[in-house]
């Protein structure tokens, strides 16, 4: 039996937030279909932030909207999710008919009041009303994670605190989060520090599910997916062709690439139900929108290897 | 107490291999002193093929005399070898002096014939010649380490057998190795695979010190280096810049960065001795005089983190 491991393509959220050229909601909603015909389970397909705070998500409604009209979505195909940043992006994307809300604050006050312009006190009270407004609404019809941005650390204010960060987690777990979402937004984490932290967090979590959120800023992205394997997660956002990067955090730079962190996890052993060369594919008709764009990833440069799946002789 | 892990600079080996510009001899002496200078403790120096067959190691015996002429290589403060694909070359290193020799040959028939033509077989037989040479004009003087080529897969023939390898490396053991240097030539490898050969290796190996050379030709190999660390290894091969690639196996290209292999091993705890933004700058430096290549690297994009090396309230 061979284990699965997910990834949930976070290119249309977080992969075009610091994009200048506002990609049309057609082709965000083609993205979107791509992903999943390539196996995509979940897609992060908007964000319900004010289109003054980031025009790219001006038409979140309508691209919500268009896909939740997918025949892939309806049949269950995929889990299309929402970011949203306060009750009031809740309130839509559930009025809308959402099924997954990924919540999103961060660890450090700094990054927070720069991202959603609040204390952490603050976005962990409104926290408690988008669960309250789930179990009053829609209790087993949407599922809200949380995201804890910054976890690894944070270019305005520096190191975090790793207790501070599980601290964190449990509140969030204690008041009702289907799911975790643990991101190194800036990309300051190490393999390490992500056996650590996110170990911590798995066991804290019990059955509810851990994802991790990494970005490659500093080329550890993949090393660190290999260390939150090791903590036990299975769960990754990447971003077709490493797009991404927070516009309320400096220096932010893409996310780790779809492609090839599909292909890290094929080659370990682990059936991500993707296929890699249609994703390598769907990256190469994305970069033709958006030439201004810097895309990485070495699966579009080198392929996949001879023989890739077929190991022989294996060592114990 | 800090552990240890090193880093071997093999930019001016396979670094530059297939670099099409000639680099003059004295600018390859100054990469050479301002690695040692940036605290590399072994520098691979040159190659010792035939001209015709790599022209960019036509000045092999001038480096190889020039580094050895170097206070920091009198006064043992770094090694300098040199790789050798025969024993004639092994000859003209241990003639001129080269402390350490870091033979090569492959696991793959057909790369071994493509880069050293001969069989591996015979590869073996030459290598038994080294040891004998080493016994008998250098005892204690030279080291010989053995590289073990292809050892992840191979472009050509595809699959390698793990079990191969094991055999091969000790066989290498048996016939006196001072080194084993286990490489992914062609970035076929994963971290799962890297645990697996280089346990099994480090295993089979005792005293003796087992190096891991890797590609990041499909984006895996900082990934692979944390594989190879849970392995027990603690000593890589890595190219400022990301340079790198062996002419003869197709699609090969750059080894692990330099600079971004010293900040994964630095942010998980290791000290490698090195100054990460000693290293950039010279990088930076290198970069100027090959206008034609790709360099690849985070670091040298976006810098240590803010607080590097100063984690707060660490989880258990």
């Amino acid at each position: 039996m061979t284990e699965k491991a997910f990834i949930r393509e976070v290119g249309l959220r977080d992969g075009i937030q610091m994009v200048k050229e506002i990609v049309p909601t057609d082709k965000k909603l083609a993205w979107c279909r791509a992903s999943v015909a390539a196996g995509m389970t979940e897609v992060e397909i908007t964000s319900f932030v004010p289109a003054k705070v980031v025009p790219q998500f001006a038409d979140a409604q309508d691209v919500a909207q268009g896909v939740l009209a997918m025949d892939e979505a309806k049949s269950g195909r995929f889990v299309p999710a929402t970011l949203v940043p306060n009750l009031k992006g809740a309130e839509r994307a559930i009025a809308l008919g959402v099924p997954k809300i990924n919540y999103v604050m961060s660890v450090s006050e700094e990054h927070n009041m720069a991202n959603v312009r609040r204390s952490v006190a603050d976005s962990v009270e409104d926290f408690g009303r988008i669960v309250a407004l789930r179990d009053q609404e829609a209790k087993g019809k949407v599922r809200v994670a949380a995201g804890i941005a910054t976890a690894f650390g944070c270019t305005i204010s520096g190191a975090v605190s790793e207790k501070r960060v599980l601290q964190l987690t449990e509140t969030l777990l204690e008041m009702g989060a289907d799911e975790l979402i643990v991101a190194d937004t800036v990309g300051y984490g190490n393999p390490a520090q992500a056996r650590r932290i996110l170990g911590a967090i798995v066991k804290a979590a019990g059955s509810v599910p851990v994802a991790a959120h990494f970005h490659d800023t500093r080329g550890l992205g993949l090393a660190n997916v290999v260390g939150a394997l090791d903590a036990g997660v299975r769960r990754f956002d990447a971003s077709l062709g490493g797009l991404g990067g927070c516009p309320f955090a400096p220096g932010a730079t893409g996310n780790i690439n779809t492609e090839d962190c599909a292909f890290l996890l094929e080659s370990m052993g682990f059936d991500t139900g993707l296929d890699i060369e249609a994703l390598v594919a769907w990256r190469r008709e994305v970069e033709t929108w958006l030439p201004g764009e810097r895309f990485s990833g070495a699966m579009e440069r080198a392929g996949l290897p001879k023989d890739f799946r077929k190991p022989v002789d294996l060592l114990g």
